[in-house]
């Protein structure tokens, strides 16, 4: 591509990611304001972010199952804080039907098809769900339900960005029901660890665990537990939540049930949830001015082979070797692409599959031919060595865990040096101001205090940290005594 | 399961499905009016048709994507058929934003809120995807497109059933763009060939593959295949589509392409789809009077253990073997569930399984421990018989597919006893009016003539069958001349 039409990271990072979506063929706009088209390659990542998932999801016993698109408008309201945080931003359907305007001839909206109550396209599921869960349990042993559901959601949003704010997103919501608050709380925090170890072992985006302050806590839910990345321009990006709700659903619901004591209890629940938004911080955790950079585990193809000829006779010399590379890669269940196509220099093959962040290239010639030996080139480094053919396949599988490794560690240590410590408020506005990333500072534990720092910094807090030791200390903005430092940050 | 709540196919065949769809826990009717819940047993069913489907249209080439759930009206007004086909029955989204009502203090769609453009929820694809291939194809470089989506899609059906037709369902939606003619009908045949060999092969239902008359032809397509497949109450299931939409859509949305010719031509279009309706299909062509019967390859649960004991003790040496076993059928990839819950009678979960439709069931007792045998149930033919452990693995993955077999076989001998032949209008009635199924009969190809006949028989032409010999006759009908038998049928 020309060079006037790419961005680095450094000259304008919105317009990289931008770029990166769309010359990677990753997703695009759509003719609907604030939707987008996922395409095929940015498809085949959610696809395998959707596996790992999922095998996660009922190794840990939950089933999946699917419940309608549409919300009755009258269940929205069920829940108070539910209703304050969606309904500004919600697509509304009142008709039924449409009709052939009798005096323009165009098609119109059936004034004679009006629902008698209108329906909202979900949002997220807990009401519609929570009103099924009422006619499924009764009695203790009715409990627990563990269900997950894939699908689509809609949130009117004014502002959109591929992957990372669009209007309809894919995601998964898992909505389960408990006996107890305890079996609850560890519910929802199994499924933080879940979310944990997808984000660090196979985004290779290391994550900070907590508890969202009440500002950032999920409508409806008492508490909201999450995991934190960092993405390369200093700002947060949320890579899971998980919702301990109370009893907050099963009231507004009705969901009561037999306990084993013999008495009527309102049934415990929890709501998590990830999205194709995690895309959109795979993008930006690990690609840089080249490309896109993909880890191997996530990646639509893991190796590609480049034949390298200059004659029919060599080509198909050097393509037999080729396809037996690749079929032998394959046998271990690594993706390969061969591209042996005709109308495509190297050169270009190369810059395609390095764009598109595939994590090995493998490049053979007339002269590998001869030495046995193959050229192989890491899209993590891009370095590039000559293997001998011998072993080859175990050589490539070492080679895919040491990327896989090496993003990983590449995404912590730049954690590492853009988190910081603030003390005082004029040492927080200028990190925030100079330096972006991760500012563990005292708080006073205010909802007010934390709209203020956010009003004159745009940072909010990101979470409250599971792990730290709670030494005490002063909010950096009211100076008001606090036992424990939060996690600040600009955030997506 | 009480008596008085069930029905055999013989006293109420309507009322025996919904009590196999509702007591086995495949799916229920939502609080929304048409949309059902699919619930973690049916939804584990349409899980391994999606995989299988998927890995049939990835092996045919395909890549999934996803694209927008709205269509703005404009767009679906641009093909006139297609419009014309789908607009009395759409959800129509015209507000984005709810607001609290200052008179009443409820929530009502706030009017400043309107969209200016309707948009419907997708009742299919072709519209919002052919605006978006427009972007994607310039030169025949870019051709083909061979894209299929997994997604829920809105009809606003008035009379709807449990999986079979429901306002909002689940499905694939393949959409290919191609340079010619012969390539997009070739296109169009492949994957009704795919359909044919997943109802035949997976869901071990014998179909029947033709071309649909110009009434039940697809809303915008120039021709549609079909499979059809025979229920067990003689009426018929459409159990797979695939449209050659000749340059319809192309024109519509001005999809244009540079040939090798060098000329500006219209791209040539395909789409095809199944849907959860399959899982009702699945269901009315196997289940009995016992409850659901599932066909190996598609059961969630391919084998369950039961344990039987006294005591404790006798549990613990029972359940040891039980899991031995166990662990060697799913290390060969059966899906096997133990339940060796103490709550509840084998007894009782001898009917429930049955009742669920696992294909084999293993009873483990003490004397099976001393003689080195177990029991071994097949759901298919209800057949009890003593199995000696050696080898057991070997004989249940033969037992498995024996038994798919033999529900194929089952299903073949009950289509063709309940298939005729027609050559007047008095047997033509006859047949339809006593015993249903498949009738062969001469038609004159008059739209007119079909109309008529399905107002006297409520039967229609499920298809234009591909395999005949065109043997010349007269329309039982109008008596005018017919080249060939067409299919009819009463269907769902």
């Amino acid at each position: 591509m020309a060079k006037e039409d790419f961005f680095t990271r450094e000259e304008n990072y919105s317009k990289w990611y931008n770029n990166i979506v769309l010359k990677a063929g990753l997703a695009e706009n759509s003719a609907v304001r604030g939707c987008m088209v996922v395409k095929p390659y940015g498809y085949a990542i959610w696809e395998k972010m959707q596996a790992a998932l999922d095998k996660m999801f009922k190794d840990t016993g939950h089933s999946n199952a699917y419940f309608p698109l549409f919300i009755p408008k009258s269940f929205l309201v069920k829940e108070a804080d539910h209703v304050e945080g969606f309904a500004k931003e919600c697509a509304v359907v009142t008709h039924y039907r449409l009709k052939k305007d009798t005096e323009s001839g165009g098609i119109i909206v059936d004034d004679q098809a009006r629902l008698e109550e209108e329906l909202i396209v979900r949002p997220t599921s807990e009401t519609i769900i929570w009103d099924t869960y009422s006619k499924w349990v009764q009695s203790y042993r009715d409990l627990p339900i563990l269900i997950n559901q894939w699908a689509n959601v809609v949130r009117w949003e004014m502002r959109t960005r591929l992957f990372l704010r669009t209007t309809e997103f894919l995601w998964q919501e898992g909505h389960t029901a408990h006996e107890t608050k305890d079996e609850a709380v560890n519910e929802a925090i199994q499924m933080l660890n879940v979310y944990t170890d997808f984000a660090e072992n196979f985004m290779a985006i290391p994550v900070i665990k907590g508890l969202k302050s009440e500002n950032e806590r999920f409508a409806g839910a008492v508490e909201t537990y999450c995991v934190e990345a960092l993405m390369q321009d200093g700002k947060a990006l949320q890579a899971g939540t998980s919702h301990f709700l109370g009893q907050n659903f099963a009231k507004a619901f009705d969901v009561k049930f037999n306990s084993r004591e013999g008495k009527m209890e309102y049934v415990w629940a929890t709501s998590w949830g990830v999205s194709t938004r995690l895309v959109g911080a795979l993008i930006m955790a690990h690609s840089d001015d080249n490309g896109l950079v993909v880890p191997p585990k996530l990646a639509p193809i893991q190796v590609v082979i480049v034949p390298i000829y200059k004659s029919d006779e060599e080509r198909e010399k050097v393509c037999e070797k080729a396809r037996k590379i690749k079929n032998e890669l394959q046998d271990k269940n690594i993706s390969v692409k061969l591209d042996d196509r005709d109308t495509h220099k190297p050169g270009w093959k190369f810059n395609e599959y390095e764009f598109k962040g595939v994590p090995i290239r493998i490049a053979i010639g007339m002269r590998d031919l001869q030495n046995e030996t193959v050229e192989v080139a890491r899209r993590d480094t891009l370095e590039k060595a000559v293997y001998q053919q011998t072993d080859i396949v175990n050589k490539i599988e070492h080679l895919l865990e040491a990327i896989q490794d090496n993003l990983y560690q590449r995404a912590l240590a730049f954690r590492e040096n853009n988190t910081t410590k603030a003390d005082t408020w004029e040492e927080f506005k200028n990190i925030l101001q100079n330096q972006g990333g991760f500012v563990y500072a005292h708080w006073d534990g205010k909802a007010e205090t934390e709209i203020k720092i956010k009003d004159e910094t745009k940072a909010t807090i990101r979470c409250i940290p599971f792990e730290q030791k709670g030494e005490p200390g002063k909010c950096i903005y009211s100076g008001e005594p606090s036992n424990q430092k939060v996690i600040f940050a600009r955030a997506y």
